[in-house]
């Protein structure tokens, strides 16, 4: 078993009968979502809430009842995947584009818990380049802005074209290499015109569950 | 002529050949676009940059270049409606939906031009409902968290679905009477994931062109 499937399957051991679960995106909570559909059809009752398209198709195949983000009053539990993560438990997220809808679905959550492989714990964030979710009115121009700021970025692309996310906006990704001052950072972008969010997850997660050799490890937030 | 007309048409007298300019949207600078459509068929060479599908319709109707903001490099000058102006020229915008491109536009704009009516001229801002830009996943949240902050918020529709923005977003609209610290609300606003961008545009207008009995009243920052 690779260490991503080990980390995203102990996450599930979190999720009780009846709680209302966040559903996230990537590679790592894939295996969540996999075990949490076994568990389905043995009788589990959970209601899923997902944060994106392609986790809805997946958690749908499987069998895990969803519900919209509005209907529900909050979410117990969410487990979700992530791209970096320091000991205080900030992150960075968006690697896989749907930064969006789950930052508004951890912020909905009573207790978030992240799968990761070990290569993703850093003692700084910065080196895995942070997304910034913008409007694609102006985005060459803010594309510009950034770079005048020396912050390296990149327009993300796929097959040629701007990669579109879930709600229809662009990412540009900013290859900082190190970030000294997170929380200054995410206010600076948050006030940005054309920015709608950005992968920056200060005190994201409660607890992490790293694939390791010898079984998973669990870290919970000091 | 009506006082919409008056402040629209005067403001185009601040419009030099060879400008990009900036064409706002709404019923007051609609005036001002056909003065210069009346002047590009008299010889003006500008270039405009429009800031809703609207704006662009009508400019294209009377024959005024259009370039896109991402091909500019700067706007000499933006002439567009707001919804009120206190004294210190901070602006609600957003009562015709065009908000976010609007604040794009006027960020990278040299010089920006309101124009208004008189009733448009407030003490303090906050009468007329400011529009909150947000997207629509977990937009019934957020309106359920603005109603618990006692901002009495309406989400804006049309034909009795959402009202949906050039960029597929939905307007909640806060009815606040009256703004005292408008400086901490934007912050507050800005920091909230699913609000894309709101009305509130602070030191918003380098001048404002006031619809008057007795001529238009121009009105620049102190």
């Amino acid at each position: 078993m690779n260490q991503k499937q080990l980390a995203g399957e102990k996450a599930a051991d979190y999720i009780e009968d009846g709680m209302t679960v966040g559903l996230g995106t990537g590679s790592t909570v894939f295996y969540t979502i996999q075990k949490v559909g076994e568990a389905v059809k043995n009788g589990l009752r959970i209601k899923g809430v997902s944060t994106s398209a392609s986790t809805t198709k997946l958690a749908q195949s499987l069998g895990i009842p969803l519900v919209s983000i509005d209907d529900v009053d909050k979410i117990d539990l969410t487990i979700d995947g992530a791209d970096e993560v320091d000991p205080e438990l900030n992150g960075i997220k968006g690697g896989g584009g749907a930064l969006l809808f789950e930052k508004v679905v951890a912020n909905a959550s009573a207790k978030v818990i992240w799968v990761v492989d070990p290569a993703k714990k850093v003692q700084t964030l910065g080196k895995f380049p942070l997304p910034v979710e913008v409007i694609p009115f102006g985005a060459q121009r803010l594309f510009r802005y950034f770079e005048k700021q020396s912050l390296s970025p990149v327009i993300r692309n796929k097959e040629n074209a701007p990669y579109v996310t879930d709600s229809g906006h662009y990412i540009i990704d900013l290859h900082l290499e190190e970030i000294r001052e997170p929380g200054q950072l995410a206010t600076w972008l948050d006030s940005l015109t054309g920015v709608v969010e950005h992968g920056l997850f200060l005190n994201g997660a409660d607890l992490i569950v790293v694939g390791g050799t010898n079984g998973p490890e669990i870290i919970e937030k000091k």
